[in-house]
């Protein structure tokens, strides 16, 4: 297949490094040359703008959109200005569910169709697949199948869970758990440091912990790494950044007046780490979002 | 080897039957003669009191107690009373880690070792191995590495964090996560299962996640399992037990002004169940307890 994508930061580079590999054609966008060098000489074709891009898709455009989400409406709604009908746009980010619902109406009353796509897996899903969320139409997305079943190989899987919107919707309560799951390991293994026994070896905490105990996860195998490379965080300043999907998650509870103590409190210690409250466990917490996003431990954000 | 084992729960009677498999020999009490008979057959010896058991043993003997907390320092005392020097006890439990600090004390003083080793896995030990974590004299410890060893078999671990107390140490901050994660679990569930969005195939929630996100962990492994099985959990009343180890974490944490915010609200919604509060969340709480402990979903209790 041929698609178009915008958006080569660090997991839409990978994305279109995976198509690639499995011999899809993807065009992709110049705004960072460093970024689309390696892509073009994997083979990728390029373009500067929307109306080269569709020149260069054919009839039926693919689009995926990996871009903040943010900006999504406002390239959504330059797309809509050129795109022929039947155009497919994938939104591949971290949109907001409500959004993604209210623009895939738009995108369909001009004759075209939006599927969302929540991707899971950080910086490894070029070596273990991405996971990802889906919404859509069941027929645009058999579309794009042969793309999502590339993405999520070797050991990934993707599932439609309903229409426009369901993706991000499943994509934005992962997000949520995660952050819950995430500040109890850091709540945790900051007593093991600070606690009343010495010198525990948390590397070996989490070594065995990851080998038959409850609490092995995906991100206690990162926790081990991090720690056995250093225990103490050196050069982590310890700002937490949420880029989100919890804000909206804790909102969504409250219109629905369903308890969820846990993210909200793993949602206010970033803030409070933002504000300056910064210690072990927020350490741990930047260090860890650098396991698995890239995401700076010295440069930091809040979604609003 | 040949040691006395006492406590043939669930996993008591699993890691009996793993050291006879691996042709250790185990001397077994008859408390439950339900639990013991299996064991019998399997090849263990058994005893009435701990003078047939100590007789059963030799010089040197090495006994593995694997019983509630509460129990523990009453029978270490029966133990001294009889017990001849360079006896071994082993605490398998799940003992807060300044009573087994007391008590190592006092074993000691009584010419022989307390060895504390917290152990993970729930009932999929047997097969997966268990991951234990241990505290005590290291020439100690050396001389159980043999059990230590067929145990974590085929793909566990363990190893020695500290002198007496560590293991159970390490072992109480292990739960006190499990109950933060588990519970962070538990809300992003119940949203998907009463959110906006209707109809959200919850099973293959779990699957997808399980398959290459942030997300993926052994609990996550067993949520897919049953909420493929069924999603309603029929049955469940929603009342969380919560067996001491959060509530340690929680009180050591306050001896320290280290904030837990996220193991204190896991902690309190299980309270709040007990007390009748119980919703999907605490449903979920209660049938994944059931999932890796074996714990009833239907026969509760606290810890106090």
């Amino acid at each position: 297949m041929k698609i178009g994508f915008a958006g080569l930061g660090k997991m839409g580079s990978q994305i279109v490094s995976k198509l690639l590999n499995a011999e899809h054609q993807v065009v992709v966008d110049q705004r960072h040359m460093e970024n689309t060098q390696p892509l073009l000489d994997q083979g990728a074709e390029s373009f500067t703008d929307y109306a080269e891009l569709l020149s260069k898709l054919g009839d039926q455009p693919i689009i995926w959109l990996m871009i903040q989400h943010k900006y999504v409406p406002d390239e959504i709604d330059k797309l809509l200005e050129i795109l022929p009908k039947d155009s497919l746009i994938i939104d591949g980010g971290n949109s907001p569910f409500k959004s993604t619902i209210e623009l895939g109406k738009k995108v369909a009353s001009a004759g075209s169709y939006l599927v969302d796509v929540g991707t899971s897996g950080g910086v490894w899903g070029l070596e273990k697949g991405f996971s990802m969320m889906v919404g859509g139409e069941s027929d645009q997305i058999d579309r794009i199948a042969p793309l999502l079943d590339v993405l999520a190989k070797p050991s990934a899987a993707w599932f439609r869970f309903g229409d426009t919107g369901a993706g991000h919707y499943v994509k934005m309560i992962h997000n949520g758990i995660e952050y819950g799951i995430m500040q109890a390991y850091a709540e945790g293994y900051r007593l093991l440091k600070e606690g009343p026994i010495d010198d525990i070896n948390l590397g070996q905490v989490a070594h065995v912990w990851q080998h038959g105990s409850i609490n092995e996860s995906f991100l206690n195998g990162l926790i081990e790494d991090m720690l056995k490379r250093d225990p103490e965080f050196a050069g982590v300043e310890g700002q937490v950044s949420e880029s989100g999907e919890a804000r909206w998650t804790l909102e969504l509870a409250k219109e629905l007046n369903i308890p969820t103590p846990v993210i909200q409190q793993a949602f206010d210690v970033r803030l409070a780490s933002l504000d300056g409250e910064v210690n072990y466990a927020t350490k741990f917490l930047a260090q860890l979002r650098n396991e698995f996003g890239g995401h700076s431990t010295t440069n930091f954000h809040s979604s609003k």
